[in-house]
C-alpha cells in the first residue's frame, strides 16, 4: 500500500497552527473543504442518486415555495461519525486511543502492571489485544477515560491526535476523513442546516477537534457521555472529574434518545452506515415532511475497506451492515451511499488526477 | 393587589398567533423585546453598576483590540430562568403546572384517587397542598412529567401554558419575564452570543416555551432531564416514552456538570439568583480573561418580590438567596442586580408611563 502524497496542503504546517491556535475561528475551517468546493456543490460526488437525493432535498426544504419547506430554526441534520465521516477500520480511532494510554495509566498506578487485561496491553500482543472480550476493553475505557479533570482529558486526547497515525494511511486519523460527506455538511450548512454530530464514540473524546475537523463546535456534538462530578483542585479552583458512570449509551435506540436529550428537536435529515444507526433514522424518517436518510456502504476495499455483510461484504464487528438494514433501506426509500460508485474522491489529501 | 393593564400588546391575539404557527421564526420573536427595545441597549435598566458591567464586559469581549477579546465561537451566556428570567414565587411554574395536572392523571388512573399525595391535590385545600414533603411533591412529578410520549407532553404543557394565568397578576405564566432580562439576552446575542438557559426546572417543559418566550431554541436549554425510551406507537411509528429516571439534576453542582453535558464549553457570562447557580457563577468565573457573573437580588416586593434572606430580606424556600452567597459575590466581584434600583421596568405590560 503506497501512501499517497498530499497534493498542496501542508499537513505539518496545518496541524502546528491547529495547536498554536485551540480557539480558531470556525470559519476558517476546515481549511480542506473550504479550499476545495469549487462553485458546484459536491464536487467529490458522482453523478447518481445518491449525489440527486441530497440536492432535491435541500432544494426542497429551503425552497420557500415549495410544500416541503422547512423553517431555518427546524433545519437539524444529524451525522454519525465512525463509517460515516472518517475511517472506523481496522478499529474505532477512540479504542486505539485508550489502548496507546494504557503505558501512561499504569506508569500513575503500577499496581495494574501485572494485572489483565492492562498486562496484555502493555504486552504489544497484537492476536492477544485483539481477543480482549468486551468487560475487559471496558475495564480499558474507564481506566483511560475517567477519574481525571475535563481539562486534562482534553489535553491528553489533543496530544494523541496531533501525534498518533493510522497503520495503513501513516496519517492523522483526523486526516482519515471523508471528503464527499465534509461537502455534505458543508452544502447543508450552506443552506442554514445546523449540522450534528449523533455517534456512539465518546462525546468529550469527538469534542477534541469536530470544530477543526469537521467544522461543528462542541456543543453540536451528541456522543456515548459519562457523567461529571464538580469539585475544587488543589488550587482551589473548580474542576469537573470525568466519572466511571454512562449517562448516555447513544448507539443504537439510544440514539434519538440522545438526540431529544441534547438537541430536543427531530432531525429533517440523518446520515449513518451501521446497525447503530437504524433507530436515528427511523426517527428521521417519522417526521412530516421532506426527510433525507442516508446510509454509507463501505464498498470500496481499493480505496478504503469493504465490509458488510449485506450485499455478500466480507462480514465484520466494526461497523456491521446486515443485511436486514439494507433492506429496511430499500423498503423505506432510505439511500445507501456505495463508497465505490457514488464517491469520486474519499480522502482531501488524494490527488485530483487520481480522483478523476 | 391591583391587576396592571396591558399597553399595546394584544396578548390574545399573540398567543393565537403562537398556537397557530408553531414554528414559527425566531427572528420574529420574542415580539416583546424586539418591539420595545429603542437604539441605546438595555433600555429597561436604569444607570448603574449592574447596566454599566453589562456593558462594560461586552466592550471588553467583543473589540478585537481587546486584551479580553472572546473569539465568536467562545461566547456563551448561561441563564437560569426561575428567578432570573421568570416570577418564581410564591411557587415554581412548573410544580403549579404538575399540580393542575393532577387531576388528568387521576382520570386515566382512577385507582390513584383516594391515595395520597394525589388525594390531597385533588382535594383543592391550598394549606394542605403547601405542607406536602418532598417526596409526596416527588410523586408527583414522576406521575405528571414521566409516562407519556415526548410528543403528548409537548401538547399538554403546550395547552397549560395557553390558558394557566398567575394568581396576582391574573396573566400567564410566559408574561410574567422580566423585561431587562430580554434586553440583556438580546445584547448579547446582537454581539454574537449564544444565549443558553440553564436551570434546575424540567428541560422538556422549559423547551416548549422558550424559543417563543425568550428567543431560545430547544437545543439551547439545558434543564433537569428524565431519561426517554425508545420504542414503536400502536401504528408503528417510533416514540420516545419519558422515564422517570434522572439523568441530570441541573442545580448547584449539577449546573456546570449539565453545562460541560450540553454544551461541551465553559460560558463567559453567567445569571443566576440563588443558591442553585452558586457553582455555575463559581465555574463561569474560574476561566481566563473578562467574565460576567449577576446575581438578581428580590427586594421589591412593590412590583414583584422581596425574599433573600440575604441583606434582611424575608427568608424563602423558593429561590432562597442566602447571606453568604450574597458574601462570596461581593467578595468574587459578581455583581448583584437590585430588582428596585437597577430595573426600570419589570414586565413589558407595564406602561411606560408607569416605568419613567
Amino acid at each position: 500500500m503506497k501512501p499517497i502524497r498530499s497534493s498542496g496542503i501542508d499537513r505539518r504546517a496545518l496541524l502546528s497552527t491547529m495547536a498554536a491556535l485551540p480557539a480558531m475561528s470556525v470559519t476558517l475551517l476546515p481549511v480542506s473543504a473550504a479550499a476545495q468546493t469549487p462553485g458546484a456543490p459536491l464536487p467529490s460526488w458522482n453523478e447518481g442518486p445518491a449525489k440527486q437525493a441530497i440536492l432535491d432535498f435541500v432544494r426542497a426544504t429551503v425552497d420557500r415555495s415549495s410544500p416541503n419547506y422547512v423553517v431555518p430554526e427546524e433545519r437539524i441534520a444529524a451525522f454519525d461519525q465512525d463509517g460515516t465521516l472518517w475511517v472506523e477500520h481496522p478499529i474505532y480511532s477512540q479504542v486505539v486511543y485508550c489502548l496507546d494510554r494504557v503505558p501512561a495509566v499504569v506508569a500513575t498506578k503500577p499496581e495494574l502492571k501485572n494485572v489483565e487485561p492492562f498486562k496484555t496491553v502493555l504486552s504489544g500482543n497484537r492476536e492477544a489485544i485483539a481477543k480482549l472480550s468486551l468487560p475487559e476493553l471496558e475495564k480499558i475505557l474507564v481506566a483511560t477515560l475517567t477519574g481525571m479533570t475535563t481539562e486534562e482529558f482534553q489535553a491528553e486526547a489533543r496530544k494523541w491526535l496531533e501525534t498518533a497515525k493510522h497503520p495503513r494511511w501513516n496519517r492523522p486519523y483526523t486526516e482519515l476523513i471523508y471528503q464527499p460527506m465534509l461537502e455534505a455538511m458543508q452544502y447543508l450548512r450552506d443552506n442554514a442546516y445546523k449540522t450534528y454530530i449523533v455517534t456512539g464514540g465518546g462525546q468529550d473524546f469527538v469534542r477534541v477537534y469536530a470544530e477543526k475537523v469537521y467544522g461543528i463546535p462542541p456543543e453540536q456534538v451528541v456522543g456515548s457521555a459519562a457523567g461529571t462530578k464538580y469539585g475544587y483542585g488543589k488550587d482551589g479552583k473548580p474542576v469537573l472529574t470525568k466519572e466511571p458512570k454512562l449517562l448516555l449509551n447513544d448507539d443504537k435506540a439510544g440514539k434519538p434518545e440522545g438526540i431529544h436529550l441534547m438537541i430536543g428537536r427531530r432531525p429533517v435529515a440523518a446520515f449513518g452506515n451501521s446497525a447503530g444507526d437504524r433507530e436515528m433514522l427511523e426517527w428521521t424518517g417519522a417526521g412530516p415532511g421532506a426527510r433525507l436518510k442516508m446510509l454509507v456502504l463501505h464498498d470500496d476495499d481499493k480505496r478504503e475497506y469493504a465490509y458488510g455483510p449485506a450485499q455478500g461484504l466480507p462480514a465484520t464487528k466494526v461497523g456491521t451492515f446486515p443485511q436486514a438494514l439494507y433492506d429496511e433501506a430499500k423498503k423505506n426509500g432510505w439511500n445507501v451511499i456505495s463508497m465505490k460508485n457514488d464517491w469520486k474522491r474519499i480522502f482531501a489529501f488524494e490527488s485530483e488526477a487520481r480522483a478523476g
